[in-house]
């Protein structure tokens, strides 16, 4: 037995809980069907306490995607109690990822929703905050597919992420670090957990959420955001892959790890400024 | 509390356990990414026996969905000996479901994959087998968007479920019974839960597997051969909702509820012969 990453795990209505502790009963909608939200923010501790990067936004993401699957809208009072409950249990240094979890609860039971969170060790991303390489991989979807499909659950972080993690094994086995999901009409999406933002022209450019079935990034928000207070113009397009190499540069976006430079797409080098880079990580908080 | 639905919930290396007990801990990855398979048979109580429908082919597809996510190959003998002793303890009268369920297990212990299984009552489809009025809704992709894209899961019975359930949302929405989810394209593909076949110059078709995504049904594999061994010539082919009209009528097929009618299409009326109906649903067992 390996040392176990160091996590703690909390459950809505009843606090921390010791982490090996069975939560989740066979029929959970959560588990059968994937049928639920979630939503991922960075942990740091400063001077000894441990803090939530940009709490407020990731619950009202949480909130919208719990809307789409016509959840009970999550109480943010009784979450924000459940997380400074975690924090307190938090004894680890680095950082840390806290997830928030709500699924529609057991399907043959009237037990309601089922709400917990867990705050868990993140691995180490000094090497990827320095570059990544990425593999793109078709993700099946026009670029416009998601327009008027809210069926589809375009952006909406659900817990059906099972070809997010098996893009992630075909890049490995590709030799790549990262994927970045392409439309069937040829344009860079996103990553599986991870937004994508592009320089060029002295603006930042992401890509468009609407018809996209793209992720709202928090953190690409967080960054454009103080962009604009800076007077860099931000904007919405599709890239084509064959457009990075004549951009400033190109980055994976996560709240966990950070800002990723992609220094290699499909094999081809891109242009990286590690100034840019530095810029737009600090404007995230990394 | 309403009178629970009848269930008799069983774990691998545990055997039937009461159907409130929790068994998955918070970061098990069958949970939180929907990172696991499932399949999914009828039973049925013979004599005061309760047995399961063509568990042969189950297992079969449920061992080429772990294979398809990378995950172990189910035993086979293990996952009969414990269908067997939760038929065992089995006591509801009527259908039931036969639900195996596999995960990745918990992301950051060792404990490896998580297995168990649920019997539970099914809900009475006798409407449903007299027939039923469907939507049709886009699934977003082609009806090729899987060919050479195995990271995406085409026809893999994962836990990923969330656009299926929020599919039967959205046909409920529009008075219908049930979705037929259509290509990007333009072609019918299958039900969220069910597939599709059509009777047409006295052939039975069925879509095709290949570049569709499209899940491969048990029990139109058992009606096609129960077809082919009398005389009658079984294809593949895609068909446009226009077509539906001028065949000699179409069925969503499912291995719990069984040979269904589709006396509706978006509102339009789609012929039916409840003598192929009565065939087909006596080869299927229902």
């Amino acid at each position: 037995m390996t040392n176990p990453t160091p996590q703690v795990v909390a459950v809505m209505g009843r606090g921390v809980v010791p982490r090996d502790t069975p939560l989740l009963i066979a029929d959970d909608l959560g588990f059968t069907r994937g049928d639920g939200c979630f939503d991922a923010a960075r942990v740091t501790v400063v001077d000894g306490r441990a803090r939530v990067d940009h709490l407020d936004r990731h619950l009202a993401r949480f909130r919208r995607s719990a809307s789409a699957l016509e959840l009970p809208a999550p109480d943010e009072d009784d979450w924000r109690a459940l997380v400074d409950e975690a924090l307190d249990a938090w004894d680890a240094d680095g950082e840390a990822v806290l997830k928030l979890v709500l699924t529609r609860g057991p399907e043959h039971s009237d037990r309601g929703v089922s709400a917990l969170l867990t705050i868990t060790a993140a691995p180490d991303a000094t090497a990827a905050r320095a570059g990544v390489r990425a593999a793109t991989l078709g993700r099946g979807y026009a670029s416009d597919a998601f327009a008027s499909a809210p069926w589809l659950l375009g952006g909406v972080k659900t817990l059906s992420y099972a070809v997010n993690v098996a893009a992630r094994r075909e890049a490995a086995r590709r030799g790549a670090d990262e994927v970045v999901f392409t439309s069937s009409d040829g344009f860079l999406l996103e990553g599986p957990t991870a937004g994508l933002l592009v320089a060029a022209d002295d603006q930042l450019w992401t890509t468009p959420l609407e018809g996209t079935g793209v992720l709202a990034s928090v953190t690409i928000e967080v960054i454009m955001d103080a962009a604009r207070a800076d007077g860099v113009a931000t904007r919405f397009a599709l890239f084509r892959p064959g457009d990075l190499p004549d951009t400033d540069g190109a980055w994976l976006v996560s709240a966990v790890r950070g800002v990723l430079p992609l220094r290699e797409l499909d094999g081809v080098p891109l242009p990286h400024d590690p100034e840019i880079t530095a810029r737009l990580a600090a404007a995230a908080g990394f």
